[in-house]
């Protein structure tokens, strides 16, 4: 099943069932928000099934064109936000770049910190950041969207909470975050608002193609007019239900959590490219010496979206313009 | 004015106004929670102010006996929590004690990290933790909360931002925030929910005892049958205005966004007592060698509370008993 949410004036927006082509929309009957579907996943579930059927084979009558640009983020807003970094090549690259291992040698450590999540600026919504001279950069991601988690849980038991799956870009202002990190406070002002692609899957959507927790897909990056990176999901150290777990330990988690992966990312980076521009980067330091890609500045924009392997659309792209205060 | 949330089964419970002995209660009328108040303060204050007044002439004809054991922390769920760190002979001594200075050097380094707040604790709820491995430990802070805080406001425009005073009790869990706090990605699964002192206040209520974004008041913590801590909360290194200004950095403030001081702490800890287990054994290893002090075990409870310099009520107590799962 997919799902959109379309603006109704709201803060929470109208939750919407999507056909397996992102062709048409239909307003959910069983619910107003994607929020309160989480809230009640088991008894709301049938009745939208019922009614994705009827959409994705032509029988619903109030169907109507769906416009990917028209939507918000999936969930505009969520009660939680913690994003893993869950890419050992990201983070190997930047520790042989700057020297500094957040594993800490321990390669079976879970990176994870709580972010900004009051809103989730909608999928073409332009980012708005107080100056270039921060090192505006992306990070494209995916993510999932859990229901209620007991705190505690295994990541067996972890694994059967997740019921979404989303993409998203992870904003980081770069020249921010090496201080923030050396406090052991954390990441806080380098972590402005992150955006969502429109369409929130289930993830049978994803078919075989959705294994061992982790997405087998590739997350394309389209910048300055050229195929920037499409990294394969598939490589995380630890896959969604340790990082549900993970998040767990010493909390239950509030029903519509959103649990990221971290900067999507490949050893074979030099052959499939990056997911943010501080990687291609650390790719120029260590074979030239010194970077060369600049972070982005006013006016420039980034694309992104992964697709099916066969091609298909999936959770729709990501387009986003930056602008300086 | 006084503010507290009574629970009506609802998640954001039922704000009420409370009289200035924090002996009588009545259901605001101008708004039903504490949240919708703070989207909306210059609009409706007003209102609430005249309803105040009424209550504590004794006027008000639908007040009833404020029972504080029964409240829910004034604002029980958040979008936004962001903890600081602004009490400078707390880190001081962790430092000394531990070998890490989280301000790497800069006395003017701003601390604070995104923590849980899809939840607050009640002033009298149990606090269910993992285990007692993890070295529970209580945080007596001070805290402020916002209404609507533009992106890039100064210091001084966003004091003006500051609605409501709060007193919070910061779980923290010592075993784990080492090891967080080396990955960069900072702490994380070392802070389960905070909970809240009752009475929210504007701060006016303070009266002098609120001068330079601070509250010059005592923050009285029993524990295990003594006087564990009555440190003043007008150390500071950054006043509450600094804070938020850190905060809005590179993000709008939604309204009820709640930001906190940090465990208090003074320099002359040696008789004021701590805010914390942590602290105490820091100071039993620098006169001692070696740490007395053991953290929270399972069935124990501590109470915080402060109060006006003459003895008045203030925020109410915080009185919580640990359960380990």
């Amino acid at each position: 099943m997919r799902f959109a949410t379309l603006p109704d004036g709201s803060p929470d927006g109208r939750l919407h069932l999507i056909s397996r082509d992102n062709a048409f929309a239909v307003a959910a009957e069983a619910c107003t928000t994607l929020q309160s579907l989480l809230e009640n996943w088991d008894a709301l579930i049938p009745h939208l099934e019922a009614q994705s059927s009827a959409l994705n084979s032509g029988q619903a009558k109030t169907a109507f064109s769906f416009e990917p640009t028209s939507a918000l983020a999936p969930l505009p807003r969520a009660w939680q936000w913690l994003d893993g970094s869950a890419f050992d090549s990201h983070g190997d690259l930047l520790a042989s770049v700057f020297g500094f291992d957040a594993k800490q040698g321990n390669p079976d450590t879970i990176l994870m910190y709580q972010g900004i999540s009051d809103r989730f600026l909608a999928p073409t919504e332009t980012a708005v950041f107080p100056r270039e001279d921060d090192q505006i950069d992306f990070e494209g991601e995916f993510g999932v969207m859990v229901d209620k988690v007991p705190m505690g849980v295994s990541p067996e038991q972890a694994g059967r909470h997740i019921r979404l799956l989303v993409q998203i870009n992870d904003w980081s202002l770069r020249a921010i975050g090496p201080h923030e990190m050396k406090t052991g406070f954390g990441v806080l002002r380098c972590k402005p608002r992150c955006s969502m692609a429109p369409v929130a899957v289930t993830p049978d959507e994803l078919g075989a193609s959705w294994r061992d927790y982790r997405l087998d897909i590739d997350l394309a990056v389209d910048f300055r007019g050229e195929r920037f990176g499409a990294a394969n999901g598939y490589a995380m150290s630890a896959g969604f239900d340790r990082l549900v777990a993970h998040a767990a330990y010493s909390r239950d988690l509030v029903a519509g959590t959103v649990i990221g992966s971290g900067t999507v990312s490949n050893a074979t980076y030099r052959e499939v490219g990056s997911s943010c521009i501080a990687e291609r980067r650390g790719i120029e330091i260590l074979d030239h010496g010194q970077a060369s890609t600049p972070f982005m500045r006013n006016g420039e924009y980034v694309r992104m979206e992964a697709r099916l392997p066969g091609g298909q659309p999936l959770f729709g792209a990501i387009d986003q313009t930056v602008s300086v205060l």
